[in-house]
């Protein structure tokens, strides 16, 4: 049986030519872009809590780095470098190695450097810190939204969590919706260059972890604002899923309260909104306008149906310990 | 009951002034200064393992961010920022009230920043990432270790692990040793002064967390150099212990083999041995010349007893997957 010091090198020692020194060492060496600023995201992910313990670790592994990724691309950083901490309840190296390579998958795809970590023996927990540059000043902040600011998201809000619905038998998902829908929960993808072409268009933005319209308070809450978002300016889910398969009321909680999407929402200034159909065809990403923010409560997000009137919906996201 | 947010609002949140942005955002920002490298580490401690489940939470924050400042130590770095993610198993506020005050007394203490975090449902486990600074190309490395430089060791490495053997109820230390061992054990102080003073001095350096033996090897490993340590040169436990109350053998084990010292391990070209009693004085720290680096093979560490026999020691640091 491999030890802690074999098995790190066999798996988790890769090449960082973007770091100074690289695995090894008491700290990892990076060179800061001189001037840049930088992001900073930590996430841990505990099993049973976060995802199922006979999850393919090969999806895990991406996701593990993804959600972070996410946040970088949140404040339209440019990930640069991450470290990855484990504790493992026993070696299982076919395990490890499938993890291993969905997580150095993400780190390639992304352009990450995982320059650092630590193994050890405990309860399954992952915790990733990741790190990200972006010019000062520049970063996309909770706090920046104005009254009057269009509120957007990308992608389908809610793919994920009607992925997580299917799994736990609450619906069957018809091919190949069902495929989608699970690859959004297990491999989803951080929106990286969206972020950046955000700079200096977006005056407020954030991942769409906890869920739609928890997300959308936080935003809301920190620039002093309310929001209104309007139920039919939300992307549809896809057609077939609905209308035929899945009830209403399971519909609109995974739009509205789905966690882990990994989308971003954001709000715009009105008239810079115009760029945003170009960045849209760019990055082959839909982006929706799915409401405005206004002078109200602070944190108060209000859904409005077709005919105007407020719906009460009170699922405000995931509280680990509400 | 507090829910998430409003627990880390309430315990975690606090200034900070070395951040552009702290907590409470997809990611904090920070600032490094122009020109500067950047030291990264993480550890992540597990309730079972690195600690008894029923540990003082005061100094089980302290010593949580003092082992990843130790590491910030061993490369000569500057601490500044660091992370804290946490899973726990069940929301005990007094506990987690404990543990926060622990914690940022130790940051306040080497004047770290508390930049951001995670906190989860789970297994009791923390993961810290801690960052420093240090001026390009002058960090302590583990392989710059040349043939004839001089081993050196801060403090006195045994104190933590004969602290540990008696909580196990293994040996019984009279008072005043008790304490002085038992708060090696659970309030170490990371050498972060030290390093830094080593800049420039030292060829190679490593915080022993494994035991001084192991983490000395991996100096020598690195460097491709074996390592000769005389055991008449290293620091006596403390009087009244090792004669009376411990065992030899026991001794012998915590001194050469025990972990969790976070004392500085470090080599020095002959010549510029001559700063360090200097330096000693300075920083009120015994800095010991315990043996030279070799030629031989890389990573063998041979302990010499004073009739300058090799001594069969095998204890060879913690691994916790060995």
């Amino acid at each position: 049986m491999a030890g802690e010091f074999a098995l790190i090198d066999r798996y988790f020692v890769r090449p960082t030519p973007s770091a100074v020194l690289g695995p090894g060492d008491d700290c990892a060496l990076v060179q800061p872009t001189p001037g840049m600023q930088l992001a900073v995201t930590t996430d841990m992910l505990v099993a049973g809590t976060h995802f199922f313990p006979d999850t393919n670790p090969l999806n895990l592994g991406w996701k593990a780095l993804a959600v972070n990724l996410s946040d970088l691309a949140a404040m339209g950083s440019k990930p640069r470098w991450a470290t990855l901490a484990g504790a493992l309840p026993a070696v299982n190296e076919e395990w490890i190695g499938k993890f291993a390579e969905g997580f150095f998958a993400c780190a390639a795809e992304y352009g990450v450097d995982i320059v650092g970590g630590d193994t050890t023996r405990g309860p399954l927990n992952l915790c990733i810190t990741a790190f990200g540059e972006v010019d000062p000043g520049r970063a996309l902040r909770r706090d920046g939204a104005k009254a009057s600011d269009l509120i957007y998201v990308s992608g389908r809000p809610g793919l994920a969590s009607l992925g997580l619905a299917h799994l736990q038998g609450k619906v069957l998902l018809p091919e190949p919706w069902r495929r989608l829908c699970q690859t959004a929960l297990e491999k989803p993808r951080p929106r990286v260059a969206l972020g950046q072409r955000l700079l200096g268009i977006a005056s407020a933005a954030i991942d769409v972890s906890d869920g739609l319209l928890a997300d959308l308070g936080h935003i809301a809450k920190r620039s002093g604002l309310a929001a209104a978002v309007k139920l039919v300016q939300l992307p549809h889910l896809p057609k077939g899923t609905t209308h035929e398969a899945i009830p209403r009321a399971l519909a609109l909680d995974c739009q509205l309260a789905g966690g882990d999407d990994y989308e971003l929402c954001f709000t715009v200034p009105p008239l810079l909104n115009l760029q945003l159909a170009a960045i849209a065809t760019e990055l082959e990403l839909p982006l929706w306008c799915i409401g405005q923010m206004t002078a109200g409560e602070a944190g108060e997000v209000t859904v409005f149906d077709p005919d105007g009137l407020a719906i009460d919906f009170d699922h405000r996201g995931y509280d680990h310990f509400g």
